[in-house]
């Protein structure tokens, strides 16, 4: 469901090795319905999929084992009607999205042993309608949102093995997440709320780079109290990795900069709304949310405007 | 000493009454020196002064009573080479700058006994060289940077008066800064780092209304550990006083579009430091200080190119 870049990566490469796979299509339907799809790539051959299973609504997919989540966090609302057509009894519901509250968000409304979620580090661009372009990278890290790993976890880490992708199961999928957003809350916010920089001239600037290390402080602060504790060097290692990355520019600049919705509530807001239900003084990520949501609401509206 | 609007406006103000004013003066020396200077007023007659001892450089002026300064606190360095020519043992020093630490700047330098310090609550713009307009109010609060009001204070207070100025002393000169600080900070921060909006706009965000309050607290806080406390209730007054105020932009916001120097350290650097060597965590200060600083930084290099 939602044959973005994401989707239609991992999409492709499980139908490339002949699994039985229905992409939610909606820019890209009638392109990828004539021309298929392809997955082009810097370090491996290009697959072309000529003949692909693309829908334009659920109701034409009908129930499935495993639903691939892989729409904007921005859209989430979305997911109310477009997922009951696809639910048998046995259906297992698959969250690619960034950042927290997607897994909770599935649980409320179709049971929480329904729901795994997984963690995708890949660099991926959607170049042209059904070509999608591999930069590198590619893991994956998958597990359940209730409790350690099944036999299910494994049997889909498997599937995706099988097709080429490095995939690994983890046992504590909600630390995972804080520990990528350790990265993606600094990173991310302030290449847009220090005026649209990349991570090198954010770590260049001595004020910056010590608001990078608040943030990460505020954000292990409230990993811990939610039960998710996370050794304080992590910080250290997620600053030391970054600077090898170049003038990398964050996913969410990157959104921000062409007019499409940035996952603020994702990345941002669930993270200090957990942070304030948890009594933490998170002044910080406060900060950065509340600008980061006002700056991204602005955007969108001049670039709706402009078009 | 700075002649710009303010200083303009005040020594003006004073030479018309037949004060001995002396004027320092950089950009607008020829013009004033040919054509005087003109104080215009939406609310009293137009006051032009033909002849006003107008001069490039403090060694023509020599010793002096009393050195009002009304440089933007960008330009403070310079201050410790154009005074030592103002002074006789006598000279008082009285800082009509923004924010903190002015004070502090000249007692190190010429001795804390000399300085006194005072705010400006007053609209003016120079609208051509050697012409200021007054748009209203014009208040200013007088005191001592230590101790209580002495004999000169009041002395002064009493000349302004005497020119048609409203001046009151204070008995707390920094008690007073900090209350001005508690508007100034969030208001004037948020204006640029939420993208270029004024008051109203802030005020009718919800997360950015919060984030007043909660850098307000902050602000208050520091006041009250560095020994100058000031009721919690100040803020909801200060928050109650802008709606009236409509869609007004912060003083820092048009120089920042204007890509003019903003006082970065003299309104957020002093107080974050402030705070920060009493021990509390002002995260939000320290995000709003440090993205200011960077995004003023950024204009002012962007501005300077396009000339």
């Amino acid at each position: 469901m939602g044959s973005g870049a994401i989707g239609s990566y991992y999409g492709g490469k499980l139908a490339a090795i002949g699994h039985d796979v229905h992409f939610l299509m909606r820019a890209d339907l009638e392109t990828v319905r004539d021309q298929g799809l392809t997955l082009r790539s810097t370090e491996s051959p290009t697959i072309h999929l000529p003949i692909v299973q693309a829908y334009g609504s659920t109701n034409e997919i009908g129930p499935v084992d495993i639903v691939l989540i892989a729409l904007k966090t921005t859209s989430n609302s979305a997911l109310e009607t477009l997922i009951p057509p696809l639910l048998h009894a046995g259906t297992t519901l698959v969250t690619l999205q960034n950042g927290l509250g997607n897994e909770a968000f599935l649980a409320e409304r179709f049971g929480a042993e329904r729901i795994m979620g997984a963690l995708c580090f890949v660099c991926l661009n959607r170049v042209a309608p059904g070509v999608i372009e591999h930069y590198g990278l590619g893991a994956i890290s998958i597990g359940e949102f209730k409790g350690p790993s099944q036999e299910r976890t494994h049997a889909f880490a498997a599937a995706l093995r099988e097709s080429g992708i490095e995939a690994n199961v983890v046992d504590d999928l909600m630390t995972e997440r804080w520990r990528k957003l350790v990265w993606n809350i600094p990173f991310n916010g302030l290449s847009i709320a220090a005026g649209g920089i990349d991570t090198a001239q954010i770590l260049a600037d001595p004020g910056l780079e010590q608001l990078v290390r608040g943030l990460m402080r505020e954000t292990l602060a409230i990993a811990a109290a939610t039960g998710h504790p996370i050794p304080d060097s992590f910080a250290d290692f997620q600053i030391e990795r970054t600077y090898p990355m170049g003038p990398y520019k964050p996913s969410s600049l990157l959104d921000y900069v062409a007019g499409r919705p940035v996952e603020v509530e994702s990345i941002w807001g669930e993270s200090y709304r957990q942070g304030v239900a948890a009594g933490i003084d998170v002044g910080r990520l406060e900060a950065l949310y509340f600008l980061v949501k006002k700056l991204t609401a602005v955007r969108l509206v001049e670039s709706r405007c402009s078009n």
